[in-house]
């Protein structure tokens, strides 16, 4: 059970000073004291709006937006990031859980064809403070920049000042950095994704959620290790993606983990389109990868039911 | 007589905590203690210019601007929705009334073709909150998106910021969100008016008011129970739509109730483009549903002067 | 002699209580207790240039700014309307005079061919008031907005927020509403005028000025009382447009007010192209009808000097 | 020797009262005690980068910045117009100059065909006072504005905004207006010579440099005459243009004043790009003209040396 | 040994009085008391995304963020200059370095034929104060210029103001200007560059960073003579540009001192593509050059590890 103390936590300069240790608090809160993340990614209730949680081959509870935060409570994850109003909603009957506030957000209407993807704040720091001082176990927050976008300068602006607000308070923040618009050729390109991480670092993100490249040559979890390393003290989780049968998941976030560096996950439709006892166990075999370095097989066993995992630090 | 009690209203965590009584009043008396609303749509004087309010098949008394407060004073419903200018106008000689305060708007001038839709906010909350200082009952305040726009961004971050400081102060928020632009092929498409739905949630509202959904098969109205089952915590309400006879509009209101999971209704120009007598009479037959679950028939007796209806709560 | 009493005003519910006084101070100065406005337009010295004040048919007097407070200072009106500037260069010297701040102007350089309109703020309402606290009787502003115009939402916006705020101070607004843009066919619609005029009430505005409808059918007063009724509360009144004969521009105002319920005039060229005295003679007519009922035959008499006028309230 | 009292100078009335003597001092200071500018425009080595300061026909002291400086404090001037960075670098060891400081600036390399000109604020008002906190005698700001620009408005917003806050700390502004973009045909026709003039009075400026206009009959001089007039309490002061003999120059000058009103002039690289001795003797012939009214047959013998020249007042 | 003492420190006058001796200090730390500046720029991190850090002839080292901080400890710079993020991460462990924060950054993702260039404030003043509040050497900030960008106004703005800031609190500011975009033909055009170093006086500039120009005859250090002189108090230094071998890059530097009259030089790619220890004798030998006045066989012979090298003052 790796488990991380007080002290190894690096609190970046930019923390001030009497808010050193909410830092820590926040940062080993939301990685379960393993310093990697499980990210439970719900925020795609408004990125995707509706399709990701009604129709063919998703499970009838996932409608219900409670159905997010039942996982999250029966489950084993470290931070469930969403809107601010979702939280704001529900968090006064799931008050044990740790959010991450996903501050920026766009729907999927308008396509990159379209128009160069932009997504903007939908609201500022003060409004996430304020469900905090309400009792919200808010550990840090979440925006996303669509790198190489007309508009990528607005929300580098964005991005920037958001982090160094965040962390004058305290808060942890983790970047969604997906290259996209009309001079982004190929959005998997290894050195594109390796770039992203390393921008994230720049800005001064504790975490960075980067899609994982696919290499001309090589694995993507090898291509990943560079991103990995390129990203230096900034944390680099991938993006889980669309649902994929769960023995394959779960060893593509062995890999990610143990060939290409990561420091942990961001799941979203993997889990939440599955009934409730299944997403459940998918949360806990997910963790027990993540936070306490289980095998492929012992994860395996942990999401078909045929072994325990509950996380204890 | 259905009614709700204080501590079944529940308070969002993004109330401030000396403003959760004041909350609790604004939502009981929009609902008239129901937990469902009955809004009277006032604001299209402005969104349709005097097009929905004088000419053809319009009673000659709906020109005057004062015949919508005259219309909720001696009728039954929760808020009427208007525009500041309006309400600060008015208010003084209507104190009874509560009032929403419509944000942004903009006229039909500009058609989607020529530009995708925007509508600006009009003024800053503490404009709103100086009425209310001044003993004008705001209880809440509205906001129209056109989600799938161009523009869609900007309203995504009024939107949400407004709801935040909204609920700091205690004041309940209602989304019209409208999919519209050059990449919306249907506007009423039942996953988007769904999705719409969600996104209203994650934003934070207390309530939503979509169109309709034209399903490819099956009703709108269970269409619409998808939707208000995406929506949450957040209180679905249809729009009224263009005027209709009575018979089909009460019809229509008793499904989206009873089968569609509605919160209520947002109705204008069925309202207020007849006679005073006639448009109180039928502000009284729409309460009798939507806040009393009375009959479709119970309703049209009410509508047609046969019946007494009066909210009690 | 037409007089209102200061418990005659009607206070909208935006002015702050401690302002309400000012408010009717002010609103009695500018309608010179008549609750008829009759305003000297003097903004076009920015917004059409040279053009209106130098040339063929104008009098060579009009080229000196100074020309315009003479009149003022020497006939009869109710506010003398012009940009914050030209009124700080010549107020210590006009103390006497009511003002009305225009707070956005453009040239008319850029076509609505070229470009859709757009008018911008030139200052801030704070830097209005420091005239006001150095004597300048200051009773309220004016602003712009194009309907129609694809920055329609920034001026709607910025009026909605100068109504709020000027009110908050206890200051009238008078709005200038023209429908125009790539989007507007005939911006002379009675439909167009009179939704104009409910907008300037939903925005809040006391006065709104409009240009005079044309109508298919019936005259232009006929029409314009559909606006004036449509405005409600907010107090119509119109353009002068280009210069024409004294007699025709007395009967035309005579007609709007008294068939088309306007609520006084705004009149610039008509008056300022003409000599110093001819034009202090045609305020004097103008008040006569607006602010005492004069006759058309009374009003011409004043203007030819055989008749004297001066407003007692 | 032509001097203005204290009790002369026109305090506009949105100078803060505690700061009229202040403006009254920069007043006289920027005139030399005579009511008339010589402002010596250093703001080019920033407008047309290094073309005016290096090259062909020019003397190779002109590369060096601080050549502007030794002729100020050599010659005779008002104020040295230049950048706030300019003035920030260099006014430490010339404490005795006055100092004007051009809030705005773009450069040349964009051309109006590319794009319309916009030339946006280098700093807010408080950074300038900073400078005067420091000792350095800022007498005023200068702005300048592309009338007829598509982004007319944006710099029409900010100029009028910034004179506002200027007068409320006792500084002067000079507005420089040149109309030009795709919508002005002839830059230097004299009405939209008169209508930039009457502009900036309405925006509140002290005084507005234009370029002399070219009328189709009669002379620049007379067409300026009308510009003057037009501009009512705003000083009009000519640009100087590009370098010309001295004669011919200090004719035109005097013809600017003495025929067509001109409040003085304003003159860059006619003085900055000769010899420091030649510079000199040109800022005193230009002197004699501006403030002492001397003859050109005067004025030449100073530039001539054969002459001295001091301002007295 | 060049050194200079404090009093021979020109502080600019827009520094706060209470300042002059941070400035003063930050001043001497930046030019490590020899008033040339030895910029060690690791912005590209951002700029040029992981393009310059891994791949051929880039040593792996280069891949991990910390290879900067590395060098910067062993070897000799005044300044390691980087996005503020990358500093609050890393200087808690390398408290000893002086740094200077790049405020503004793009990625290269859009190229110029797409759109012209702008970069946007990657965060305010006020987030680089906290870092110098937790003890990071905080010497200045950084900012680039695109002159001639279609953006070039906004980026004009920020970097005025931004100077105004940092002046008043006492931090250096280092520009770097490069002329791009569609009115751009020909980037290193003697005159622009020689201009680009005229407005970064004008700015307020305390260093510029100019790429070498390219005459069409003479030497690029003669060209660079007379962007220096046109630069007047600010220090002009050049970009390094892409990596050379180290005899050309030294004997290019000398040049570009001692008779460009460059002030100084900044490096980024041609120090750390190479090993640490490579990377760290060439900081060395750069140093020797700017700080020391050392020849070129001088430095190539500390480059070469012949020599010792350390800067004493």
């Amino acid at each position: 059970m790796p488990v991380i103390t007080r002290d190894q936590v690096r609190v970046p300069l930019d923390v001030a000073p009497d808010r050193r240790e909410v830092y820590v608090d926040n940062y080993l809160k939301a990685t379960r004291n393993s310093g990697r993340l499980m990210l439970f990614a719900c925020d795609q209730k408004f990125e995707h709006l509706n399709a990701d949680f009604h129709g063919e081959g998703i499970d009838p509870a996932d409608n219900d937006p409670e159905h997010l935060f039942r996982i999250a409570r029966q489950g084993t994850c470290g931070v469930l990031a969403g809107q601010r109003g979702l939280i704001a909603q529900y968090a006064a009957d799931y008050p044990e859980l740790n959010y991450l506030v996903k501050m920026n957000s766009k729907t999927n209407l308008v396509s990159t064809k379209q128009e160069d993807p932009f997504s903007a704040l939908l609201s500022d720091l003060e409004s996430v403070l304020i469900l905090r001082d309400n009792g919200v176990n808010v550990v840090g927050l979440g925006y996303t920049i669509y790198l190489g976008s007309e508009y990528e300068s607005t929300m580098l602006a964005d991005a920037g000042q958001l982090i160094a607000q965040a962390h004058a308070e305290g808060l942890i923040v983790v970047l969604w950095i997906y290259p996209r618009g009309k001079a982004v050729a190929n959005e998997k390109d290894p050195d594109l994704i390796a770039g992203a991480a390393g921008a994230a670092l720049c800005l001064g993100a504790d975490f960075v959620k980067v899609n994982p490249p696919k290499p001309a040559a090589g694995t993507s979890a090898e291509a990943l290790a560079v991103a990995s390393e390129a990203a230096g003290r900034c944390g680099l989780v991938c993006a889980g993606g669309s649902t994929v049968d769960a023995p394959t998941f779960l060893s593509q976030l062995h890999e990610q983990i143990h060939v290409g560096g990561a420091c942990g996950n961001a799941t979203g439709r993997n889990i939440h389109q599955r009934s409730l006892d299944e997403a459940v166990r998918l949360t806990k075999a997910i963790s027990a990868i993540t936070l306490d370095d289980a095998s492929v097989e012992d994860a395996l066993a942990v999401f078909e039911g045929s072994k325990e995992y509950e996380r204890q630090a």
